[in-house]
C-alpha cells in the first residue's frame, strides 16, 4: 500500500472519495437509507454525541485490543457487517474483502446475498496469512427463505465452507421504503447476483407473501436443530426481544437497525445497546453496527456492553477505493483510532472498558 | 395510473412537484401556516422525532391496516382532512378528491368552504366502487355560521346528502395572522368560491363580530339538538377541552391545530395526542391531523391513541399535480407506508399498536 | 395611512425594509447587541419557544386587551422602550414616536438620552386625540449621574413636563462590549446629541469613573425622597433583587437585559420573568421588553405575570420606515395580532391569562 | 500600539485575521483538533451556552479583577497556555509572547516544546516592566521523557531560569488522531525545532513505545522528589483523578482537554471544571483552558471554581498577527470584558464569584 499515497485519513474522507467509484445506482444502493434517513443520520450522531470522559496517569505498558467475541480470542474488535452484491463496488467482491479481513484480523459476516460464493470466500480467507497468526472468523449471514429446503442447503454450504457461526436478520421481514433505491430505479447490472439464492433476490409485487414467510421466535427451534453452528441474532433492539433470544436459545445478538435502511426514525444504536446489555446482564455476548465510524465509537460501543462493533458502507467504499488493500487500511485505520483512544482514556485492556468512561 | 412515471416516491417530492402546478396565491393559501410558521414546521418535525422500538420475530402472516373509526369499520386508518377551496388546485376540485377517497377506501371530511357542493361530492364517491367492497365515509366540516338559520341548512343539505358526520371546527373563531396569504394578496379567483356559503367567506374587517359570532361549549347543546349525526369536534389540544367534549355528549375529537395555520407556536399535534389521549381514557374516539407524512407517523398517531389520521396538504398537492389519480396515489403510498412499519415494528393489526412501540 | 400599501405585513420585514432607510453607524447603534450577540439572539427565540396551549369554545362576546399597568387602565399593553437619539433613525425623532404613541393609546417611556426634549414629547403627545379617549402615559427613563444635581434637574424636568413615573436603568452601570459599534466606528453624526445631557453621553475612556458613580441600592432612597413620581427600575432580571426593590420602596419592575446589549450571554428576559414574577407574588407590578415581535408574545409575556411589554428595536425600524404613521401601524400590528391570539387561546380578557395558557 | 489601527476587535476576528499570516501546515498545526473536532467546537459553546444571571445595583466603586492563583497575587487571572513551536507563528516566537505576557501581567506557561530556550524566554520577561508592578510568573509545561535524565534536565533548566511552578501534561500520552495535520502532511520547516529536547519531537511510528513511556501515577513521586518547585497537572478532567491527584501531593490541576486536540468527543472543559471543583473542594488550585474567548467566559471559569483561565490559539493568532503588542493587546481586551462583565454582573471582586452568578 505504500505506493499509493492514499487520499483518505479517516472514513469521512474514505466515503466522500468512494463517491466517484460507485455508479449512482450503486451509491443509492449502498449509500441511501430508509424514508427521510433520519436513522440514518442519528446512528452516527449518537455515537458521536456520547462522551468520553478520560482518566489520566493509568499505567499503559502493555495496552493492547485483543478481546473475545463470543467463543472466539480476536485480535481486535472490529469486524465486517454482511453487505450484499459487493460486485457492485468491485470487481473482486467479496473475495477482496474477505482477504482484507484475513490480513487484518477482523472477522467477516458474509452476507447470504454475496455475488461470490461462500466457499470462494473461505478459501480467500485461508489464502491470506495474519502475520501475528490471529484467527480472522468468517460467519455466514442468513435471510429466512420461504422454502425451508433452501434455507438449509445454505446452512449446510455455510458449514461445509468453514464458516463458525450463523446470523440471521431478523429486522427485515420486507423491504424498507427506500425512497432512494426507487428514485434511482434500481436493479442489479448484468453480472452480479446472489450467487447463493435461486433468483437473485426476487421482490415480491405485493407484502403479503413476504409477511407470510416472515421468520418467528418459533421458526429458531427449527433452525436450532439443524445446525450446529452457533446461531446470532442481527437486528434486535427491544430488551424484551434480547430476553426472548436467551430463551430460544441463541448464541449472540447484534444490536442493529440495518444501518438505517429498514425502519426510518427508529431507534440509533447507540441508543438502545445498553438497554439490550442491562437485558441481556452478560449472559449473552453482543456486537453492535451503524453508524461507527471512528475508534472513539468502538471504545463506546465496547464500554456500553458490546464485544464488538460491525462496519458496513465504509467497507464498500473503501473496496470500491482500493479493493482488498482499501479495505485492509480502512479496518487498521480503525484499528490504529481505537488504539490511541483507548490510551487517551487511560484504558489498557478493552475488557475493563464500561460506563464510568462516558460522562 | 401506471402509464405515468410518477415524478415522486414520496409526499417531499409531491410537495415539491406540486410548487410549478399552483398559482402563486393558491401556493400561499394551501402551504402557508400562521405567523413564523413554527407550528407548521413542527408539527412533521415532531412526528419525526418520537423513536420507534421496534420488535422482531412476531408472526406477521395476516396483518392488515383494518381498524375502526368511531363506529366505522374501514380498510386503513388514512383520512382526507377538510380543506377549503379544491378547484384552487384542480378544475375538478373536490370531486377528483371524493373519486379517490371511495377508490381508496378513505374517509373524506368535505369543508363547508367547499368549491363543489355536498350532494355532487357524495354522488362521485358513490360513483366509484372500491373493489375490495370497503367503504370509505363522507363526513362533512361546518364552521359555526353567525345565522343559527344557515347552520340548520348546512346540517340538513349534509345529511340528505349522505354524509355521516358532522365535524365543527372549533379551532378558528378568528382567522390566523397568516402573513403568506397577506403577502400575496390572496383572494379567490373568479370561478371558485365556498358554493354552500351565501358570498364565499366575507373577511370581516373588524374582529368584534367574529367573536360575537363565535361558538361556545352552550352552543353545542343546539347543535346535538338539530342533527340526528354524531358530531366530532376539530380542533381539540387540551386535555380540559376534551373533558368537556365528553360531557357535551360530542362522538369524537380530531387533535390538530389547524395545520399550523391559526396560532402560531402553539403545541403540536404529536405532543397533545398523547395528553388528549390520557384525558379521554378510550372512552371517546380521536383522530388527528397535521404533519403525517409517512407510514411511520400513521403508526405512531395510532400508537399514541388516534384511530387515524387525516392528511391535509399533501391532498392538494396530489390533487394539483394529478387530479383524482393523484389523490388515489398519495393514498395508497401513505396505506403501502404504513403496512411496512406495521411489519418492521412487529404489529400485525392496528389495534395492537400502543405506546409500547415507542421509545 | 390607507395610501401606501405598506411593505411589511410582520415585524420581521418591517426590520427588513428599515435595513436601507438606516445609516451603517445607525444600524450598528440600533442593531447591535453585546457580545457575540447570543443573547439578543435568545430574546426573541426564548419567547418563540414556549409554546401556548389554548382552550376552545370560551364565550368571546366582549373580548378585548384593556389592561392595567400599575395604576393606569390602558388600552392594550404594548408600550414603547426608550430607546437613545432617535432623530438617527427619523429628523421627527422622539416627536413622531411620541404622536404615535398616543394616536394608538400606547404607554411611551422616554430616553434620558432623547434627541428631543421631554417638554416637546409631552406636548406632542398632547395634540394627538386617541379617538377612544384612552389615555398613553408618558414616562421618564433615568440614566444615574455622576452629579446629583443634574439628576435632580432630570427629575425635576420630568415631572415639570407631565411624566407620571420615572424609569431607572439598573443594568449598564458601564457600557457593554458592543462589537458591532465599535467596529463601525459609531460616534453620533453632527446634530444629533443627548440634548438633557452636558455634553451628550460621554465615553469614560477608563471603567473606574463609571463604576465609581454607578448606583447603587443606597442610591435609592435619595431618590425615593426626591421625586413624587412612581419609580420603575429597568433591568431587574434576579428573583433576589426583585425582593430588594420591594424593599426599597420601589413601584415597578422592568424584567430586561438591555435588549441584549450590555451583558452578552446573561439570560434570557422569557427565562427570567417567570422567575422574578415568583418572587414578586403580585405584590410588584412587571414589565418586561427584550424580543416582543408578536402578538403571540405579548400573550405569552402577559401569561408569565407582566402587566405589558416593551417594544425597542421595531419602534426605531418603524420610525425609519415612516415617522409617525409608520410606528403607529406598528403598534396596531402587534395590537391586532394580540386580539387574534387570544381569541385563539380563549382567552377574552387578559387579566385571566395565566401559565396555564402554556404547555 | 497606537499607530496600527487593529483591524480585530474581539478574538474571532483575530482568528480570522491571523489566517492569511500562517501557511497553511501552520494553520493545520495550530487551529486543527483531533478527529472531527466535536471537542474543538464544544469547549467555546459550551462556554457561552452557561447563562449569566447578573445582580444589580451592587456597589462597583473600587472593583479590580485583582486574584491569587495558586500562591501567586496577580492582576487578573488570564494566563497563556503552553503552545509549542511558536516560532511557526512569528520570527520571534516565545520571546514575544513573553515580553507581552510580562507587559500585560499576565502568567506564562512555557511549552517543553518551545522553539526558544526558556532562559531567553524567562530573559524577556525580566526586561519588560509592568507599570503597575505586577508580576508575571512564568511555568514551565513538561512532557514526560522516556529518560529519566533528560526529564531532570529539563526540571533543572526551568529551575534555574527562574520558572517558579512545573506543569506536568498528563492528558496526551499519544498523539491525537489529528487528521488536518495528516491531511497538510505538517512537518517542522527547517528552523524551527523544540529547542529543550534531543531532535525536536520524534513521531513514533508505532504506539507500543509512547504507551510503554507514558507517566503514570507512580512517577508522580520521583517527579515529586527531583524538584522543589510546585508541580500542576494538566489534562484532568475527572474527579477520581483530581483525588488521586491531592493525594500524591499535586500543588494544582489545570482543568483541560488539550484544547480539543487529543481525544474526540471527550467532555469540554465548561462540562468538567465544576465536577471537578466539587472533587477538590477548594483543596487544590484550578485553572481551566479551552474555548476561553470572552471576558463573559472568564468570569464563568472563575464563578464554576477555577482560580484562572489559560489562553491557547488566541495566544498564537495574535502573535501572527502583531508580534509581541499582538499578544499584549488580545490579554488587555480580555482583561477588559472581563472588567466589564464583573460590573455588569454586580461582582467588583472575582473572589466573590460562585455559581450564584450561573443560571
Amino acid at each position: 500500500m505504500s505506493g499509493d499515497s492514499p487520499a483518505w485519513v479517516n472514513l469521512h474522507e474514505l466515503a466522500d472519495a468512494a463517491g466517484p467509484k460507485l455508479s449512482a445506482q450503486a451509491a443509492a444502493y449502498f449509500n441511501g437509507g430508509a424514508g427521510d434517513e433520519h436513522t440514518l443520520a442519528a446512528n452516527p450522531a449518537d455515537w458521536q454525541r456520547l462522551h468520553l470522559w478520560p482518566r489520566t496517569l493509568a499505567p499503559l505498558d502493555g495496552s493492547h485490543t485483543r478481546t473475545m467475541i463470543g467463543p472466539n480470542a480476536v485480535a481486535h474488535p472490529i469486524w465486517l457487517a454482511p453487505v450484499a452484491y459487493q460486485q457492485l463496488a468491485h470487481p473482486e467482491g467479496e473475495v477482496a474483502t474477505a482477504m482484507a479481513a484475513a490480513a487484518q484480523s477482523a472477522g467477516m459476516v458474509l452476507s447470504s446475498q454475496s455475488s461470490v460464493a461462500v466457499e470462494d470466500v473461505a478459501n480467500a480467507m485461508r489464502t491470506v496469512a495474519d502475520p501475528a497468526g490471529d484467527v480472522a472468523p468468517l460467519w455466514f449471514q442468513l435471510y429466512w427463505q420461504p422454502d425451508r429446503a433452501l434455507t438449509l442447503n445454505l446452512i449446510q454450504r455455510a458449514e461445509a465452507a468453514g464458516c463458525s457461526a450463523l446470523v440471521l436478520t431478523v429486522d427485515a421481514p420486507v423491504h424498507g421504503v427506500r425512497d432512494c433505491e426507487r428514485r434511482a430505479g434500481f436493479s442489479l447490472p448484468a453480472g452480479v447476483r446472489a450467487v447463493h439464492l435461486p433468483h437473485g433476490v426476487a421482490q415480491a409485487s405485493t407484502l403479503a407473501p413476504l409477511l407470510q414467510a416472515a421468520p418467528t421466535w418459533h421458526d429458531l427451534n427449527w433452525l436450532r436443530e439443524h445446525t450446529r453452528l452457533p446461531i446470532w441474532l442481527k437486528g434486535v433492539l427491544h430488551p424484551a426481544d434480547a430476553a426472548l433470544a436467551r430463551t430460544a436459545g441463541m448464541d449472540g445478538l447484534i444490536v442493529s437497525n440495518h444501518g438505517g435502511r429498514t425502519l426510518d426514525t427508529c431507534v440509533s444504536t447507540a441508543w438502545a445497546l445498553p438497554r439490550v446489555a442491562d437485558a441481556v446482564q452478560g449472559e449473552l455476548p453482543l456486537l453492535v453496527d451503524g453508524g461507527i465510524r471512528r475508534g472513539t465509537d468502538v471504545l463506546k460501543a465496547v464500554a456500553l456492553g458490546a464485544q464488538g462493533v460491525l462496519i458496513g458502507r465504509p467497507q464498500v467504499h473503501a473496496l470500491a477505493c482500493g479493493g482488498a488493500l482499501g479495505v485492509a487500511r480502512m479496518i487498521r485505520l480503525l484499528r490504529d483510532e481505537l488504539a490511541v483512544a483507548m490510551a487517551l482514556c487511560g484504558c489498557s485492556d478493552l475488557r475493563h472498558a464500561n460506563r464510568d468512561l462516558l460522562a
